[in-house]
This record gives C-alpha cells, sequence and structure tokens, in this order.
C-alpha cells in the first residue's frame, strides 16, 4: 500500500434537487466534492475547484474531516455555481431547471506547488481548455483520467481531442461515448475513441454498472440492484472517485487490477444514490465498502 | 447428461418487422418457435401450438431437422396468427402495428399422450387459463417455467394468480415484473412476486442482461455487448428456451446449476439478435455457444 495523492479537478456546487420521493435546496455538490468524498477512501486527495463567498467554511471543514486536501480550493467574491435539476419518477432521466456558472464562469485553475507532483489525476468535467491548463502544471503524473460532457463534445471538439490525447483513462457515460464516437454501438463507439488517444475507457450506464474497454477486451462492472435509490446525483463522480483512489493505493493499472477497482468503484457509488447528496458518502468506512464488494461479487460471480 | 425432455407450449407466427437497417414480411416466428430452436440445442424439444394452412410443410421441417417434436402443432383451416411491429433506431423499444390472432384466438392446447409425461414444461405467454390447462395435462413435471405479458397482469390477474402458485421459474421482463408486482424497484418487486408462488423468478432486461432471484440471493447474468443488434425479436423466448432445455440437459436446478445455465441462456440469446427472424438460431451449433460462454466469462467473471 503506498501514498500516492489524486489530484482533483472540477466543480464544487450547490444543488437544488426535485427527486420523486422528496427535494432539497442548496444541497453541497459538484463533481468535485462526490469524486473527492470517495477517493479519500482510499487515497490522499486533493482538490483545486473554486467557490463563492456563500460557501461555508464548516462545508469545507467537512472535506476536510475526510483527510481532503483543500488548499486548492480558491475562495472569490460572489455566488458559488448552483445546478438546479428535477429527476423523473423512476430517476432514469433527469430535467436541468437552471444553471447559474457564477464564480465558476472565471475558474482557471491553479495548483499549490505541492499538488504538482501527484501522482493520479482527474479531471472532471470542465471546460477541455482548463483540462489541458490542469495537465500543464503537474509534472509527471502516473494516470491521468478525464471526464467530460455532451456541451464539450459538440461545442470544443478541436481542444477536446488534445485532452483525450493526454488521457490514460476516460470516464464518461453511455449517450456520451456515443455522440464522442458518432456511432451507436458501444463496442465499435469504444474502438474509435480508443483510437483518438485514451489507452482506457469506462462508459458509465447508471443502474446497469459500467462498461471497461482496455488492451484485454470489455469488462461489465454491475451495479448493485437496490431498493432505495433517493438520489443519483454524484453518482457517476463518485464512481471515478473511488476508481481512482483505489488505483492509488493499489498502484495496479493492470487489467486485472483495474476490473478489482472497479468493483470498489461500483461498491462505493452504491452507496452515494441512497441518501440526498454527499450525506451517506461523507460517513461511509471502507468496512462498509468491503460489505458491498461482497455483495456484488454474489450478484455477478459464477461459483467456481 | 440424462434425456429430459422439454415441452414448450405457446405462439407459433409470421412476423413483419420493421427494423433500422432492413425490414422483412413473413418471417416464421412466435415464443414457440424461437423457444424450442434453443431448447433443441441442449434436450429434446417437442411443440403444442397451433398454425393455419398458410403455415408451409417446410418451416415445420425446419423443425424437425433441429430433433424438434411437432406432433404438438394442430393445423387447422385459416390464417396462422400474425404480428407486425416496427422498432425504435437504437432496438431498444418497438411499437406493435397489427395484430391478427386469426387461428391462435380459437386455441385450445391438446397434448399428446407420449407429451404428457414431460419432465420439462415452459408455458410461453398465453392466456393463463390455456396455461393452466396445459398443466392439468402434463403428469409429474420437474420443472415448469412461465412468462406472461401486460395484457393478462392486467385482465386476468385471478387465472394469473393460479399459474403463479403452479410455476417453479417465472420468467418475465422489467416492465412486467414492476407491473405485476405494483412496485418500481426491483429487488422489492421480485420478493413480492416470489410471494405468490414462483420458487424462482428470472426478469430479463434486454441488453442488460437478465436478474434471477432465488433462494440463494439475486443473480445478475449480462447481456453479450454487440456492435451487430439486428433484431431483438424472440430474444426473450430464445433465453427461456435455451435456458429450460439446458437445465434439462444437467438436472441442475440448485442455485449454483441454474447460475450456469443461465449463462448458456444468454449465449444462445445473443445469436438470436444477430439476424432477421430465426435464421442464426437455426443454424446454432454448440460449439457456437461455448465460445460465446468464454466472451461473456471474460466480461464478467473477476481473475481470481
Amino acid at each position: 500500500m503506498n501514498e500516492d495523492a489524486v489530484l482533483i479537478v472540477g466543480s464544487m456546487a450547490f444543488d437544488d434537487l426535485e427527486l420523486p420521493t422528496t427535494s432539497a435546496k442548496n444541497v453541497v455538490g459538484g463533481a468535485a466534492t462526490y469524486a473527492s468524498l470517495a477517493a479519500s477512501l482510499y487515497s490522499p486527495a486533493r482538490i483545486v475547484a473554486i467557490v463563492g463567498e456563500d460557501f461555508a467554511e464548516k462545508d469545507i471543514q467537512a472535506l476536510n474531516k475526510r483527510g481532503i486536501d483543500t488548499d486548492g480550493v480558491e475562495h472569490v467574491k460572489g455566488r458559488t455555481f448552483r445546478w438546479a435539476g428535477r429527476y423523473d419518477a423512476n430517476l432514469a432521466g433527469r430535467t436541468t431547471l437552471d444553471t447559474q456558472l457564477n464564480v465558476f464562469a472565471n475558474f482557471r485553475p491553479k495548483l499549490p506547488r505541492a499538488y504538482k507532483s501527484s501522482e493520479y489525476v482527474l479531471l472532471a468535467n470542465i471546460h477541455p481548455a482548463l483540462q489541458l491548463e490542469v495537465l500543464d502544471q503537474v509534472e509527471s503524473p502516473k494516470a491521468v483520467f478525464a471526464d467530460t460532457m455532451n456541451f464539450w463534445i459538440e461545442g470544443e471538439p478541436d481542444l477536446l481531442a488534445k485532452v483525450l490525447a493526454r488521457v490514460d483513462v476516460l470516464v464518461i457515460n453511455d449517450e456520451e461515448a456515443r455522440q464522442l464516437a458518432g456511432v451507436y454501438p458501444l463496442p465499435k463507439a469504444a474502438r474509435l475513441i480508443l483510437h483518438r488517444g485514451p489507452k482506457r475507457l469506462i462508459i458509465k450506464r447508471g443502474e446497469h454498472g459500467a462498461l471497461l474497454v482496455d488492451e484485454a477486451g470489455m469488462f461489465w462492472v454491475p451495479a448493485l440492484v437496490l431498493d432505495d435509490v433517493v438520489d443519483p446525483t454524484g453518482a457517476g463522480d463518485t464512481f471515478a472517485g473511488a476508481l481512482i483512489g483505489h488505483l492509488a493505493s493499489t498502484g495496479d493499472l493492470s487489467p486485472a487490477g483495474l476490473r478489482k477497482s472497479l468493483f470498489v468503484a461500483a461498491a462505493v457509488a452504491s452507496f452515494c444514490v441512497q441518501a440526498v447528496g454527499t450525506a451517506k458518502l461523507a460517513r461511509l468506512t471502507k468496512e462498509d465498502v468491503a460489505a458491498r464488494i461482497a455483495q456484488l461479487k454474489a450478484l455477478t460471480q459464477l461459483p467456481v
């Protein structure tokens, strides 16, 4: 067990959530928040992000309590990024009701000196120009993970192409994979995307789990099948954060190592969806996760 | 390897298919056709069904060539059951354009004497009253599998309840499971359904595979992730047919045995969707299937 550090760059936000069973306002969210809480279960995690004056010191301290280094969180005048969304009755789809970039509009990630030697880097979904700026500031990362979204796939294809060429593991959802590749079948989409740079592709499929495509082929990690899914917000970022955090702790990016860490990621993400925001994630222990990994194995592994 | 026989009762039909990449008319289909072709790979299969004068002798012979006993196929005056449907561009959904019951409207399943001792029985999706009539004619089956649909769940709840009480393995899709149980989360739906009689429930989820719920818990068999899905018609019946056919050959309905047979079923179903109608299924060999099972294992099984 080494202690390689994970650098996470992405949004910190307040979310207003209209969920089938409840609704909640001003929920602390953002990709960097979810991902760092998940990663910090297994490795030292540090964030580069930006927040406004409305972001409370106690919310920063909640991250610090989990060992997350928040020296890279810039505090500026104005309001924090805000997102409001409404989920379908079955939680499969969601509609964005409002997006206020606020201070996030002027985000230019600046890495504190101590962060530049980070071994594992997760570029959450931000403008690809900013993802490139981060890569220019890290010295010699062992592995770079990146996410993106339809907005950049459509609007910034050239910059995104430059990001893809420098990424080890691309982590996107199925719709994004199809849009990025311009084809519908996922195996073909994966081949086209891997041709553009990433050594490995992970396609997130919500309640249906995730597909890894790497040099050893394709691997399907399931999602736990749960009765009490409350809020899917941040599940994908939680998955990516747990994955990179666990990989940083094992240092094993081999096909076998990656497959094992995917089970950890799916287990951590299963807790995220069972409560609003980060409520459950922020209290999680490795022992909680270990019990879920056993359930995931019972769900998928054939008796020998 | 014993030679327990599989009895399949269900529709034989002509389908008109509007598919994203092609369209085809008068395609030989129906649940009994797909299921018996799949089952016959592993066990002697026999069908009880009804066809009209438009059903060609060569189409019956195509089944006989695969060793399927068609003595229980009743030939009557009139036209065979016909279904016409259009699939979405991504094949996830479909719209029924036309249904003509024709001779199927007067179907009363009559088992030839030799069929009454069948050990394994698959009641494909037909009126629950007919499913009960079949059960009254079989002597002492080792295992009864049944399918149903929204139409009977809504329209014949009492008769369907009687079927459920006599079924060992219920094989339905996720929408049907939710409708039958009246709740959305699948684990809860499964508990409610198992409370009504079936010892085991298999929930088919199309491209996302299938979930088994039995006394050992929940198990998720994946679907192969394919580039060339052409026609999903009959995939669920193929899955059920291969499952019961393989189980009849192993005789092992233990949790471990059932899980292994589910991989065979998923492998056989993966061929069904790669061609229009039964084109690929009708030529399949056990060796073809074995190669696919290896792919399914690589897709899901963790390195030890």
